[in-house]
């Protein structure tokens, strides 16, 4: 057993070896992989005096092929070292993926992109054209419901790609996953990417002077969920910031629909900034602590990262007039800004030229052209 | 006066849209264009009247290019749409940087590497060799007092791409730059990537749940900074987790080298998750509040996002013997956790399999192999 155990992840150690070509990283494995083989014979040979010493070796070299279970199933269909690979995409288009990524997605057996957590600007045949092979859309029935049978188990046998928007941590889902690899003994790889929780970074604001980030939820007749305040008043007492991540609907079923078991979807919805100033400002109409009222200092930022990415500064009562056009969305409540932070701020503050909503009365103005 | 402001801009927006050859944003830039166009003739023939609707509509173009001024000197070199680019480079190694950046730094009259704030785990000579093209390593003196000459400036005739380990905004001085390139009417984009801010959701911890960050600095015999403590103190109230960025000295002078101005630099010097750890547990010894001590939960991570990465979750006492490796190291202290966090956590919990510091006794059985 502990042999067995050994063995798989030596073929898996190599296989990783040869998976990820890497200066540093290979130079590394290249010893690793020799020790490790001199380990093996040992064990073949020895007795259980050595296996702690072995198992303590076995456990680098395993951390070095960023496997994470020491289990035999560990290295997948008998040491063939085949991989579930979570990828990030980053935040804007197909040109986002890094090259380590577009690397594994080019030569994996199977490519599904998750779609409903998050949304690339472009669509999957954008992604397939790029990549130059067919991604299968994976929808939250397939990536909570079916992973198992879809997505990791088979990663047994091949190379399984999972691409999701941002960085692959970003969301519980997709932690979530790394855990039932583990459970189902599934090696599992991760490529990071940039996600608004950093990329936020490009309205000035310094990423140290943010406090815990809240997210905002559609409100409806009956749910108007409001314990972000609670937070936000928290950050906003340590004079630090609080990046409101806005909902997104995708592929969600109406009560009725969902009662009578028809897979029926409504269209995608996707909150502004406008909206989420909106509820923020309701919500301190109902506590009046000073937290997000009409005169906060806030920053509306939209498809960040994108060519046509907008960023505005101004008042929240100010940022509920701002045209921020198509999605994604996020909102910064300001806290205390340093000299730095209000330079840049600076840049983005709301004027004239600033493109407002239909219902603005200027609105005939700055479209008119 | 104005009209020159639109013509730089125009042709600014044309070489941006075809510098971005993507797919929905170049559907975009092409309409802009046309509308950009059909403003312009207007503004050649008429009154002022037209130039707010017209600056108006301008400045839509110009958020489009993700351009950061109006001034005329915006579009560089008379129109010619030459560019600052701030590429980030990610986490760990050359092939980290995205198919957008490299495209970029394929093209670049001339590319600048940022090595003091943080370091990949490859040297300039593999970056030379990925990206087919040489890269001047710009240490701190050239960033933060050359920047105008050396970076800024030259990007108003050519392209000059800095490139940057993580997220172009991680750092203050990066952000810095941009409000310069604004002040001199420099064009300045940014390409994201990962950083440690967000690429700490590796080790399990959901980033929702993290307060705000704190640095931890060498400490010498004269200066033990501890404001830290007071803000750990509040995210652990709030149940939150603190992620602790350490210290990382590169291209340091000793205060003597400093005084008779001889540039003599000190050894690079990276701080541990050791060093980290021990610090923090000094520091609880004096204001014993319970935020950081022996038997604090923590998760030590090391080269996030490399194939040798390594994540270890245990007490501060147990995380000081744990052998991390090379740099750069990140230590999170823990808060609250929910069912999924401590699943993921405990995949990574120390064992006798985990390897030691030196100093630890079992340090021979661990390393005889």
């Amino acid at each position: 057993m502990c042999c067995q155990t050994f063995m798989c992840s030596l073929s898996l150690s190599l296989s990783q070896t040869l998976s990820n070509s890497l200066s540093l990283s290979q130079t590394l494995s290249q010893t690793l992989k020799l020790s490790l083989s001199q380990t093996l014979k040992l064990s073949l040979k020895l007795s259980n005096s050595l296996s702690l010493k072995l198992s303590n070796s076995l456990s680098l070299k395993l951390s070095n092929s960023q496997t994470l279970s020491l289990s035999p199933f560990a290295a997948g269909g008998a040491g063939t070292g085949r991989m579930f690979y979570l990828i990030g995409l980053g935040l804007s288009d197909e040109k986002d993926i890094t090259a380590r990524g577009l690397e594994i997605v080019k030569r994996c057996d199977e490519v599904f992109l998750e779609a409903y957590t998050a949304i690339l600007m472009v669509n999957s045949d954008k992604l397939e054209a790029f990549y130059g092979r067919p991604v299968t859309v994976a929808d939250r029935e397939l990536v909570e419901q079916q992973c198992e049978e879809r997505l990791l188990l088979p990663a047994k046998e091949k190379d399984i790609a999972l691409l999701v928007v941002g960085d692959p941590f970003a969301a519980t889902t997709h932690t979530d996953l790394v855990t039932r690899c583990k459970s189902l003994g599934v090696p599992c790889q991760a490529v990071h990417n940039a996600s608004i929780m950093n990329a936020i970074g490009c309205c000035g604001l310094q990423l140290y002077n943010f406090g815990r980030t809240v997210s905002i939820v559609f409100f409806t007749e009956q749910w108007r969920p409001d314990s972000f305040y609670a937070k936000m008043k928290a950050n906003k007492d340590m004079g630090l910031h609080t990046l409101c991540l806005v909902d997104i609907k995708v592929k969600e079923q109406s009560i009725e629909n969902l009662i009578k078991g028809r897979k029926i979807f409504e269209p995608p919805r996707y909150m502004t900034v406008n909206q989420c100033a909106k509820q923020l400002l309701e919500v301190e109409e109902k506590y009046g602590e000073g937290v997000c009222g009409p005169d906060s200092l806030a920053v509306g930022v939209a498809r960040v990262g994108c060519t046509d990415q907008r960023i505005v500064f101004g008042t929240l009562s100010e940022l509920v007039t701002v045209d921020f056009g198509p999605p994604l969305h996020s909102l910064v409540v300001i806290g205390e800004t340093d000299e730095i932070e209000r330079e840049v701020l600076d840049m983005y503050k709301i004027d004239d030229s600033t493109p407002r909503v239909a219902e603005e009365p200027d609105d005939l103005d700055v479209h008119c052209t």
